[in-house]
């Protein structure tokens, strides 16, 4: 048995589950990715991420110190507690914290997926050495995180909502219940929904999206990309237009948080330069000059290990992954 | 003479400049209004505020051990230099703080004026006691400050430009050169141009903003807020148009940074509840609904003093006014 400090990280998606067992220096040893029984029930969920987890330190007899845990959601992280998980039924008020403390001994902590992945490229991706970075997680949905000094800052604990910054005050119904979100025009969904719209009207009947797809509701955003780099003049506008908007919601962050760096990452972000080449330009002609020039706008460099390695970052500073408004910085000012 | 400690806190704005002396509590014994001589060049504005800070200073003969200035315009905080002030001719790459610490042998700290409006309101002002505080100053332009546990976020410097955030897509040309900012459709000028147009309109002809004015050219806020009292409809709509664009901001500031307090001031913000109803209505409606709950909206407590005591309290931190990601506190993690 080695006796140098090791932790656990659960990042729980609504699919795929990754779990990993890392050293005291963030460094992944050994990680699992298994499917998400999401429609068994949170019991069902919580046995085969136990199952993978006993795997990995069977293989691995490391001490462990503590766990970090990503999931999505609305969470109380103080508690570590799953308020509801839109992408995981039954998921309410859930006490995860307690179930994985149970198990193994050891002290557990939680946060959102998002600011997790935030985390994960701020300590070991694309933001290493960087005072002020912003990360957008572009997916199913929009997230974002907000790092300062490479520690998170939460707000009142739900800060980096980027993708619910309104874009167009007149625009589409988003999954929050609200209008114009960022999300509501340029998630995954979003953006096969626009192209779905686009598709419907006979100039658009001839276009690659439609034989790449096999139909018009099987669309998704990995088949726009497809039909764009093939050329496809109707998927390069989406992209065009999708990257506008991204652009609209980076140039906002920029202005109000000035921040050096601008990761984006998550699915979507597949579309490479269809999407990056319009959200720089966007950002250049739309936010203020110096701010714009403050910023580097790049894409994540942990792909979707990012959520896995900010889980771990989790659990090694546990406790101490302090907001830096909190008074014991303060007091020393 | 009295030998406990003292500063000095200077405000300058456009038209009016303000000079304090505080004790160390931040309680201003005395302070001197006195026009600013713009026209004049920087170094006749200079020699009137010297000449009201030593009257101040004969008054109340006290120790003082460092100088707080607040000025508008891009300016480099860290050499304590003025870049360019567009509101004062001349003030091009003015050593703001070497002239004064030459003059008064103390340190002097030079900031934004609304960030140390910002700042004043988080310690002595609405913010008192406040973890996440944003403030917006809704004048002549639209500034912006971010308190996190009553120290300012500065980003990489320019944090805080709540007003340059994109409102409409295909809004109007802002100050700033770019389109659709917060600013221009909500400062003071811009309020009274959307004013001007409205009134060029046969329909608005009787509008009482007119006879209030006494002729379309000279309508202000001011007026406008005078008209909408009096039952005026076009004036009533305006303020309702106003602060929905403004409630759009507002809860764009609470999706990225979840704030628990909102604080408006600024000139504009005299219209009262014309704009604070609509702001507060157009947050519940449009950001996400936790969120929203978090954030209580409230007017500045400081009125047009709020710059004043954010000199002084810059000059009661002087270089312990460190940003919350400065090492020194996340070292203590």
């Amino acid at each position: 048995m080695n006796d140098s400090l090791h932790v656990l990280g659960i990042d729980i998606g609504g699919t795929k589950t990754i779990v990993a067992i890392a050293d005291n220096n963030g460094a992944i040893i050994a990680q699992d990715r298994i499917n998400t029984p999401r429609e068994q029930g949170p019991s069902v969920v919580l046995a085969s991420i136990e199952k993978a987890l006993r795997g990995l330190i069977t293989r691995h007899p490391l001490r462990i110190t503590s766990i970090g845990i990503g999931c999505g959601g609305p969470l109380d992280r103080e508690r570590g507690v799953i308020l509801t998980a839109p992408n995981l039924p039954g998921w309410e008020n859930l006490d995860l914290c307690e179930h994985f403390e149970g198990l193994f001994g050891v002290p557990a902590y939680l946060d959102n997926d998002v600011n997790l992945m935030a985390l994960g490229e701020a300590r070991y991706g694309a933001g290493i050495g960087v005072d002020y970075m912003t990360y957008f997680n572009i997916g199913t949905g929009i997230g974002g995180g907000i790092v300062i000094g490479e520690r998170l800052y939460r707000g009142c604990g739900n800060a980096g909502e980027f993708g619910h910054q309104i874009i167009l005050p007149d625009g589409p119904e988003c999954t929050c219940g609200k209008h114009g979100c960022l999300e509501s025009l340029c998630s995954g969904t979003a953006i096969a929904r626009r192209a779905r719209e686009y598709l419907q009207m006979p100039e658009n009947s001839a276009s690659l999206i439609l034989s790449v797809a096999r139909g018009i509701q099987a669309v998704t955003a990995h088949h726009i990309a497809e039909a764009a780099r093939a050329g496809d003049e109707l998927a390069q506008r989406i992209w065009r237009e999708t990257g506008t908007y991204l652009g609209l919601g980076v140039a906002n962050v920029i202005s109000i948080l000035n921040p050096r760096l601008v990761v984006l990452g998550g699915g979507v972000m597949e579309a490479g330069d269809l999407l990056m080449e319009p959200i720089r330009q966007t950002v250049q002609d739309r936010a203020m000059t110096q701010l714009a020039a403050d910023a580097e706008i790049v894409t994540g460099r942990l792909g979707d290990q990012a959520g896995i390695v900010g889980a771990v970052s989790l659990a090694l500073e546990g406790e101490h992954d302090e907001d830096p408004s909190r008074g014991k910085w303060i007091a020393l000012g």
